[in-house]
């Protein structure tokens, strides 16, 4: 590496759009960070057009400022952002944020990435390994040769998610629901999550309904049941996510069976989705990322206790473990992927250079 | 019981008003079923408050034309409905109806019954005993004295109705994503819920997509699996208990672990649904009702295995069952609801008499 930038040095645009805030890094050729931005939600799907083109012309011209670069000197541009099933949408979806980015002076080709490929890069510069992410949603990945070979789960709340942050909250809702309606054993996630419930919308219910309640409803219990209901039926059911904490700070506190079964099915079924994308042929290294994975050290010691198991193949039984790597979001690797796109070999040198100095300035 | 109508006959409306259909049955004060009416939706809060008023329009039109007699005749009227939170909710709603019907020539005050209530007096005149319905949702009542006491779940499809249409058909359909996803085992709701699917939604999907899929995405179980994200995130949840038929078919065919753990599940949950409104003190009859219940002997088996034992109480340990009645729907009950507000004693002379007039109608 030198710090002679006449002769081969680019400048690149690494962007890791989220659902919740979206992280921008300007990088040289070498892989050093140069300017970091954060901006708000970066999904279209969630966040609706006009919001994420915003959300990532913001944090571009934060991390373009911060670099003191013209956004026309940027080769490449990597996008990682959820969904895109084919390559038309991604084409598509690529054109629009070229056009959202053209006010900050960014005219290079945008490529989409998928998110859980730049989670991948953002632990390892290894072309083979796994990644697995249990955030809101939850999914597996297989990567052979730097591409996602195979995908496990990430099917959305109704029909898979297994293990996320949605799974765990509607678990903790519908225990207290049985808690409540005598269905279920108690739990002490009941009084945590009706204390935790949006106050505005309960305040001052109760002794206005308790007049005119029918008395199958008239107990303290069913009140606070009736209170639920209303209060859940009134949210998108993916804010459920929101109350999974409640689940592990009850299993933490100790004595509480709900919690903790809640807790380490969580973990086990996580585990299953990544075995789903294990080969035994293939070996590297685990990354994992997303809220429960990244704050829940029990969910992750569940995953790496059941998942090297399978991860060694049928045939292995020495006792090694898989290194578990720990990324907080896809940012180095929405980096390592625009790199990549212009051609640089990313060794681990160059991935080492990306994550010091992206850790230095955010 | 005498044919002599002059001294004092009165007519009485029953009507149980449903989310798929209405049914009206028009009475004399024997419990002589004189004319039966039956439409769509009565439920203000899936039809909407405008479909819902012709529905109850419309059948007990019907029930009066087949009576031959003209509204004004009618002195009661009893409205089985899910839903209604309060009493002061159940007086706008009767307000409504009124006022719906009036064009009918009923004038009479209208009472809004609980549907469990009404189903549960469509299978005994017993003033004691307990209810359990597993339709699209699922709840159960312990009636004394006539009143409801006691209810359990019916918290709708996020927080509750274990066991019901819904209930089962989420776990058809998650099943099967695990299934087309690697992450659970093999089952033959894959084919059947992939067959039974809208064909509208997909005929010509995988061809046309198949020039432009990602090479993850390439083989044919993962675009079977991407159909079916698309297909079913286009329904409104509570539509996938169309499905739950699924389990029963392949859980009767046999060899299929998957579908025979959801249907035992199904009944186990139930079960403990019924067992949490059951007081050893309160002994009597237990009406079923809801499409699982009424046509999956499979489901209703378990029930009564499971829940006689908990009815029969902890110091009860001899090897009789509680009779279990199943039901087509609370029209009966409407009825008996209706006659009971007239302030008419409906024992099992007058219960038998509508049972019988009214099957002889329908």
């Amino acid at each position: 590496m030198s710090d002679d930038k006449s002769i081969t040095m680019t400048h690149h645009l690494g962007i890791d759009a989220g659902g919740t805030s979206t992280r921008a890094v300007v990088l040289d050729s070498h892989g050093r960070a140069l300017g970091y931005g954060r901006s708000g939600s970066g999904n279209p799907i969630s966040a609706g057009p006009v919001v994420a083109a915003a959300s990532l012309r913001a944090a571009t011209a934060q991390a373009l400022d911060g670099a003191a670069l013209a956004g026309s000197v940027i080769s490449t541009t990597a996008v990682a952002m959820a969904g895109g099933s084919s390559v038309t949408d991604d084409l598509t979806v690529a054109a629009s944020i070229r056009g959202a980015l053209l006010p900050t002076g960014v005219t290079a080709a945008v490529t989409i990435e998928k998110d859980l490929l730049a989670l991948y890069f953002s632990g390892t510069p290894e072309a083979d390994g796994y990644a697995l992410v249990a955030g809101t949603g939850a999914a597996a990945v297989r990567v052979r040769g730097g591409e996602v070979e195979a995908v496990c789960d990430g099917l959305g709340w109704l029909l898979g998610d297994d293990g996320s942050g949605f799974w765990i909250g509607r678990e903790v809702a519908r225990a207290v629901a049985a808690d409540l309606d005598g269905r279920g054993p108690t739990t002490a996630l009941t009084p945590m999550l009706l204390a935790a419930r949006n106050p505005g919308l309960t305040t001052g219910r109760a002794p206005t309904s308790s007049s005119v309640v029918r008395h199958e409803l008239s107990s303290e219990r069913d009140l606070r049941l009736s209170e639920l209901v209303r209060w859940v039926y009134a949210l998108r059911p993916v804010q459920l996510a929101q109350y999974a904490p409640l689940a592990f700070e009850a299993a933490r506190a100790g004595h509480d069976a709900v919690a903790e079964h809640i807790v380490n099915q969580a973990g086990h079924v996580l585990a299953a989705t990544l075995a789903a994308v294990v080969s035994p042929g293939l070996d590297g290294p685990l990354v994992v990322g997303g809220s429960v994975l990244v704050n829940q050290a029990a969910v992750r010691d569940i995953v790496s206790d059941v998942g090297p198991a399978r991860l060694d193949g049928p045939g292995d039984h020495r006792a090694h473990r898989r290194p578990v790597v720990v990324v907080p979001d896809g940012l180095v690797g929405a980096a390592v992927l625009s790199l990549r796109n212009a051609g640089i070999r990313v060794d681990k040198t160059v991935f080492d250079t990306v994550t010091r100095s992206l850790g230095q300035l955010r």
